[in-house]
């Protein structure tokens, strides 16, 4: 057997950063040779993160490029966007497998990347000069890429579900490009470890709501950069509303279409869900007539997804749920490093959903 | 002061019909003098729910329509639907107004009834002749007429959410009638309180799901009648999703609906509410750019509403939030009979959401 | 009709606060006319508070001791301890009846207060002059006091349904004063509304845990207290362990007793309350072999008892529930107001739980 | 590499059974190659726990103990106890391995199992002639024995964690076995998978209760023929308060106990804790001063627990959490027959708790 593949958490005090450790402890291909955080830096993991307690203390430290590079040869970015971006590039430099579960190499367009997340004092791209060689994680998608890649920006939680759900259907020219709705509802764990109002339990746990609705949520311009690509080039513009739901984690998106071909039937658009993903170890097709539930997903690197048509009102629904933390974060980006690596794809990954 | 009201709640032992007590009991007109439930008959109501202790014993008494008429002079009738509807004949008959919150008389045309919640034992209308004198009971939209009236058909939780929080655009022609859709996440209290898997604590106490899509929950024809009429009488095909959300009281619904006239802005979409809404003591058009939350309105009836406006993808936002079992049951109910009876519209329902 | 009784809360901006004016919204005899807060001061109180858009947007204003004399004759003091002292000595000052729901006038003894309250900067208790006149506002227990009072102290929520659970045990001596302990179950609000890892959603929302156990919970003290004056005034040291629940109101309270007579039987004990409670307007006990749930007090005012007996071990068990915001703070401290003013002492509290 | 073990899962319908086929899809040295069930026979795994979906689609079967013998050397039976007697019998004389996680074999004497089980229609025990070989299937107790035995008794949630809580303290003689009081709290999986009003969303989603106080609960034998071996075979008595919360997994017990020796302090009592677990894989001591979270052993078969000591009122408070499905369930099972095969004790069992 080859010698595990040292591995580095960089961001490794949030809930991103605590669920790639949760499964690279369990990956059979790696050894977590570094944790890395700011805040936490000096402080033992099971203190950070009282999981732990029994399995692991190690200590976390504060980041520092080439003592990374002395312990690890790939490194996951568990950082806010902005901040990664030079941590990744320090990385790349000294040649480490990035995978980055930021925001920041997600958009292909640095214009587009100023747009969304330029700050007044980051008006721009940190480091576009590295985007071009970036690829988006997600390997459903960008498999091929994924496997000739240095640095992987790992998607975001909602556009992993929305797309996952609808981009089938464009790919294949069945539902139009314009109109599209993407209705998603999250848990509270999306909105990370920082105590707000809006996720204090008293407020938030028994209670919905929309929030960031109109465009104004970032996922948006990552969800129309793909969804546009599924569509040979086009530009989409889309509206994406996210929700906040009294419950941990989760991702449900309820994307709605409209159908190109108002003769097919159901059937036919799960034929397209089937399709995509037959061969996929990560997404399954539920039987006809069922939705997908995302307490059937949590805990696990699984995507459900399903698709309904609404004859009456000529809409096409496509569904999917996934756990935030796992498909939509630390898991997919697990899945792109065993692409990357050559391994077999679901390695450290096949952990069933913890279901009730 | 006037002697109190006697009235009467048919189908006691449900939530709604809980609910319904919750509210009368502090009501300053009314007295209850009479609860009926067919299989909680013979118990004590603090026995069926315990929340009443040390505050009522009544009996819950099998249904009996001259003992009803002898007691009472308004009856809630908060039963199946397809039961309901003999029921409610019974008590017209007899002279009581009535409150039916069973979808029995919301949708005035007969066919339609049969075609959406007609069965294999009850193919038909259990009782047509009374639909002409039937009115939806959404004082929003309906005040005059339900004053007058002497059967009041009580709007489903889903359709008053929705219709409040779109209808004004519609009305105005700020938005089109078709591809309209609603996607809308309740609490489990509106599944009843029958113990099923679906609404099982385990399975359903940290997940989200979709169901009954793409035009097979009933509500979707309730909805299609009233946005139908607020077009002027156009027929309306939307589609219509409600999810299941791990909480127990609470609907948010998110509306999303085609501008007429893209020069519109946001502040002519929630101008248009603050018109249809200002007088109105039981809906609150929510500042601009901020959104509704269930949490604000539960135990309470009051209904919040917002816009939004999707500049970017054309697309108007409209959203609100109620309790499911008070403007979207039990309060909306009472508040029509406030309305018929010729009293303050707020007697009895002036509790403030309690929050958190 | 005699004209309402104008009442002003100071500190409007906590969970506390916000209860008050849910109720005194609905009391039939106040008017809130003034209130008050330091942060939240210049914001209208349906900005702070959501739930009160539509019903009220009184601005909230910076305490001013004259301005409330000016303006009301009760005020509600729903401050942190040690600061309320303060506020609530220039009220007395100036006439005022107060209802302090802080722990600054709880403990008769000022060398009690300055051990468990006491800190560097306050090391002694900040007006000791008051205690004396001060009566603890439980009024089950000291109905004739607070009847005749002008500084109520509102009890803490943890006391309140300890003492509901056991006193009327140990006033009757059948239970013995040493080796009792109270294990006790909370919902996340009675932490306040300041965001804390410790009530994070993510963190608290599906999993439970203890906290300042083993005497560290400053509650102690106070249901010491006032089951040592049960006891005819003996010293009483309990053990008391919180518990933080993901939910967000309701306390649960279980207390575990020896008995002091080993032939009495369940029927014993429960007569005790029996007799306690018979004519109280707020406490039920709960039929023989049924045990308190808070989802059946919740919003309400209502304490539900009840007791068990383990012959087999020969422990007596006491219980309680209660809603924390309610019976356990606003709703009881507007309970001692009715009994000071002489009112009905249900004005203004006849609300039902709602349920579910 | 050894072919893998084949194993059953008898009683695979209900959450343990969903609990132990996650696990075991997932364990290095075993083949899952039967699944039976009564009511779910002939449908597929994925279609009666969605979870699997995409991963396992073998058909459940109905119980045949030939064929189970036929296809596999190990069985686990999470059956309903009375009905897994006679299903364990079957197996053991077909010579399997079996780790029955029913209460059917944990009590020793079967005068106990008929006090506390038996009924009307199975007054006695059903298979007494096996009591004798069927060992406790704790292995922090019984290791030894397990390792020899062919039918291990997998304890009782509940138990397991009062049990790893109390019982070191009581084997080094540091508490009394007189007065001891368990009150422990649980998610609602623990009540099984079939529709209640008990466990109804609406009902107990958002408040607190206990049930089958006083020795009610059939657990309390389970705790007290274990913790009267730890003390040496005496008789202990002990008041046992179950509760369910709102959430879906873990158990928190608080164990209250009165020390042997006022001498001692909260580190002595610590000591013995870490003491007994030090080379225990699954339980963690946590650090002094620190109290256990179910959230932080979710999905995991880890405990934690710990001590503390209320000086003031001379009572001892030892807590333990862990996931109800896991350490007090499936992973137990698992971890038992990783013990009586000579394995890894963590084969299958290393996955970090799930948090948040």
């Amino acid at each position: 057997m080859a010698a595990p593949l040292p591995v580095a958490v960089v961001g490794a005090s949030g809930y991103t950063g605590a669920e790639l450790l949760r499964l690279l402890f369990g990956h059979p291909h790696c050894d977590v040779t570094g944790l890395y955080a700011r805040k936490s830096a000096g402080r033992a993991i099971d203190e950070v993160f009282r999981q732990f307690v029994g399995l692991s203390s190690q200590t976390v430290e504060a980041f520092d490029a080439d003592a990374v590079a002395n312990r690890a040869q790939v490194a996951f970015c568990a950082l806010p966007h902005g901040h990664s971006a030079t941590v990744v590039a320090a990385l790349r430099e000294r040649g480490l497998l990035v995978v980055d579960l930021s925001a920041d190499f997600r958009l292909r367009d640095a214009d587009e990347y100023a747009k969304w997340y330029g700050s007044n004092e980051r008006p721009t791209h940190p480091a576009p000069h590295l985007l071009e060689g970036a690829v988006y994680g997600l390997p459903e998608r960008y498999r091929a890429q994924i496997a000739d890649s240095k640095l992987i920006a790992s998607p975001g939680c909602y556009p992993t579900s929305a797309i996952l759900a609808i981009a089938p259907l464009i790919d294949r020219g069945l539902v139009a490009t314009t109109g599209l709705v993407v209705d998603a509802k999250s848990g509270a764990s999306g909105a990370g470890r920082s105590p707000a109002l809006a996720v204090h339990l008293p407020e938030a746990g028994e209670g919905v709501r929309a929030y960031k609705v109109a465009g104004a949520h970032r996922h948006t311009a990552e969800i129309e950069q793909e969804l546009g690509a599924a569509a040979g080039g086009t530009d989409v513009r889309l509206t994406f509303t996210p929700h906040l739901l009294p419950m941990s984690r989760g991702i449900l998106s309820c994307v709605y279409a409209a159908p190109t071909d108002s003769s097919l039937s159901v059937d036919d658009y799960r034929a397209a869900l089937v399709d995509a993903y037959d061969d996929e170890p990560f997404v399954a097709v539920l039987p006809a007539g069922t939705s997908p539930d995302t307490a059937h997903v949590r805990t696990s690197n699984m995507a459900h997804v399903s698709v309904a048509y609404d004859e009456r009102a000529g809409r096409v629904l496509a569904m999917s749920a996934i756990d935030n933390l796992v498909k939509g974060a630390a898991g997919q980006a697990i899945q792109s490093m065993n692409v990357a690596m050559g391994w077999d794809e679901r390695a450290g990954l096949r952990g069933v959903a913890a279901f009730p």
